[in-house]
């Protein structure tokens, strides 16, 4: 099965947070969206993968992960030549967020690394 | 009902980007370990809320939302010392990964707005 985590990358990196309310009109035209916006991705430049959970109230949470801003700027000028846009707003989402961000740090851990992460990793922000 | 989505700031602020596997072990503490952690947040400087969501497989994205990145390292310093790090990682969850972003831009809409977003709104990233 492929991860559902997006793969490490250096920072600095970009992401788009989107957070997003479906309706209930159309669950299946949403997942087709969304399996349309990660094919997409997966074919840009920069690409550096996504993560993206939803649950059953509705409350989904999508974030890509980019190499450059430039890229993210591509790929939306390639998501609305798809012409997902305003289909997906006018049908699939009840109100939605979209963030730009600059990822600064990134931090990671898998219960192989075992109970307690080493000094100056996880949490360790400082 | 409380909003689920983080109200709207001013860019540019910060974003805490943590996306996570729970383990089967003990969904009952992970939601209370969850509600702990957005209660240490509602009380801290510089908190501009939080938007959250969890899928039936267990894949969780929490992404909380800071005025600077100050406030982010004073509030892992307010959860560490409620100890809810390490039981954390060590009980509840398999896998996460954690960013630290510095959001750059951000556009809403909502189904209020009408089905067609204004020209410069929403996914007008350029």
């Amino acid at each position: 099965m492929k991860s559902r985590f997006a793969p490490r990358a250096q920072p600095p990196y970009w992401a788009v947070i989107f957070t997003n309310q479906r309706t209930d009109d159309d669950a299946d035209g949403d997942a087709a969206m969304a399996e349309l916006m990660a094919a997409l991705a997966e074919r840009q430049p920069g690409d550096l993968g996504a993560e993206s959970t939803r649950d059953a109230s509705g409350l989904g949470i999508t974030v890509s992960y980019w190499r450059s801003e430039d890229d993210i700027h591509a790929w939306r000028r390639h998501v609305e030549h798809a012409a997902a846009r305003d289909n997906g707003r006018a049908r699939w989402y009840r109100h939605d967020e979209l963030r730009v961000a600059r990822v600064e740090r990134a931090y990671g851990w898998d219960v192989a690394d075992g109970a307690a992460p080493p000094a100056g990793t996880g949490w360790d922000l400082a």
